[in-house]
């Protein structure tokens, strides 16, 4: 069942988008925030203008934003203070359960919805909704997209997999940077990486000293930064995007940032016009997450292999045939 | 004596650069570098095209680079790592010693030399040739030169001052960050900042959250960063100027750098193109360091006051009337 908000007032753009039907798919677990989806359009308010029943339809980390901000008015939705995140304890009304792509529907304002071209698979499409997002708006907004630029990807996970599509679709040569030798053979020959470093092996690390216009880094364990910084050319930009653990701060010698004018920065999905450019991006590369369609009653079992990462990248639950009450 | 070296290969472009007529001077300490320079011409080699003897003219930290490297083809002199510094215990033979401002006459490579505008004084011009393009180049290159920004400046000294003055010739709105009060009436009322805040004041700080674009940070003892960050705005940048301890680093906590896609750069100097521009613009803007003349018998006594930061804010050398043999 869809539900339709287009009598309230904060939501007279809402439409119903439904993942209940055969394809509806979404993928979940990333960060155990469940907020990457893809369905289809099953009921719209009377004044939804940009989507129509039947519609390819995305949601990502968010449903909700205070629209007056300066984040707002900049297309940065996704720093608004008051966004409101597609799975949390709290909704909107700061009371109520968001239990996001777990859902076999969910009502979205329009404004938070992105359109799915045709030729995007709904489950390997579902995971650039965060993942993908995550990854493709600061090589954006800190200029690695440029064709010739050298880039490293730090973990070749649902993040850093999707790093090195981007990146290669942009014209980026792409070292993938890991402590598994394992990933060594994807990075290389599926993912066609230029190159691959484990990060504990000095020598290696060293022969690559100052080769980096700019790392992206995934990675949301504690981790020596030092290595990654050294990796960078003159300018060079690390930009973390893994959520790191708050209680354990890097350490950061700041006199390598000065002698090669490098950074370190952050960035955090993305909004919700860059979004829609990013899926479009993608449809017209041919990107989408190498995924594992998984069952909703395989929920525990995934965790499991989760934990162990053992995923090849992403598990995305088929909500649509599994999810039954 | 000026020296004229234009029968040497390498310094084919050289010309004499002396201090010791009665205009000549240069200041130091600064870093215990001593490679801030402006002299009169006094001889030139036949090659040299920018200048003829007579002219002001300056000479900042680097009297050399390979001249082949990309960053000497992008105007990168300062990073490229076969610089030759004016001031160092090894020359550009790595075997003789370079004593820089502390030398009665100097001999330079055009190209490591700009041109001083006429009303630019020689003592308050002097400083902009490292403590100026410290702070000028990073403002440049992170994009916190455009009018209506909201700049904060950490340290009130000798790099300090001048990025006030830089910012507010930027048309750029200026926050003073300091440990100390009693800088609170100098920087608003002599420099014109906007605003002032005590680093250590929680509630002062806290009040202040989250309203910069960009803070330049000239302190280079060891210091809390985090309060720095807090400051910024979602997009802002914490650049680093001043030489930190390389033994000691700072504790950077990843998380605020994600949420708010804020960055921590570095900047060292500036490449000659620019430090050219830099000096052009001061000299447009009536930008100069304030600075104490003092003559070289005064040296030690200088050095105790640098100690206790007991100058406003250069100590400037007038080597020209009073380094005597």
């Amino acid at each position: 069942m869809s539900i339709l908000l287009e009598e309230q007032e904060q939501s007279q753009k809402a439409f119903g988008l439904a993942a209940r039907d055969s394809s509806g798919l979404l993928s979940g677990f990333h960060y155990s925030r469940r907020h990457e989806i893809i369905g289809i359009v099953t009921q719209v308010g009377s004044k939804v203008q940009k989507f129509k029943v039947g519609d390819k339809a995305g949601v990502g980390t968010m449903i909700g934003s205070c629209g007056t901000c300066d984040h707002c008015h900049l297309d940065l939705e996704n720093y608004c203070p008051k966004s409101v995140h597609t799975y949390t304890i709290f909704g909107a009304d700061h009371g109520s359960k968001n239990y996001g792509g777990f859902s076999d529907i969910i009502v979205v304002n329009e404004h938070y919805v992105v359109g799915i071209p045709d030729n995007l698979s709904l489950e390997g499409g579902a995971p650039l909704l965060c993942a993908g997002i995550t990854v493709y708006s600061p090589m954006k907004y800190y200029g690695l997209d440029k064709p010739g630029l050298h880039v490293g990807v730090v973990g070749l996970g649902g993040l850093g997999h999707l790093a090195v599509k981007f990146a290669k679709a942009f014209g980026v040569k792409v070292t993938v940077i890991s402590t598994s030798q394992s990933k060594k053979t994807e990075a290389i020959e599926q993912l066609k990486a230029d190159s691959f470093l484990i990060s504990h092996d000095t020598k290696e690390m060293q022969g690559a000293f100052g080769t980096l216009d700019g790392i992206i880094d995934t990675v949301s364990s504690p981790q020596p930064i030092m290595p990654l910084v050294d990796l960078l050319k003159t300018n060079g930009k690390l930009i973390m995007v893994g959520a790191p653990d708050m209680d354990k701060p890097m350490e950061l010698p700041a006199f390598p940032l000065l002698v090669g004018r490098k950074l370190i920065g952050g960035s955090i999905s993305g909004g919700m016009k860059e979004t829609q450019e990013m899926i479009d991006f993608a449809a017209k590369h041919n990107i989408s997450a190498s995924v594992e369609v998984i069952s909703m009653d395989y929920v525990n079992k995934a965790m499991d292999r989760l934990a162990k990462g053992d995923v090849r990248y992403r598990f995305v639950i088929d909500i649509g045939n599994t999810l039954k009450y």
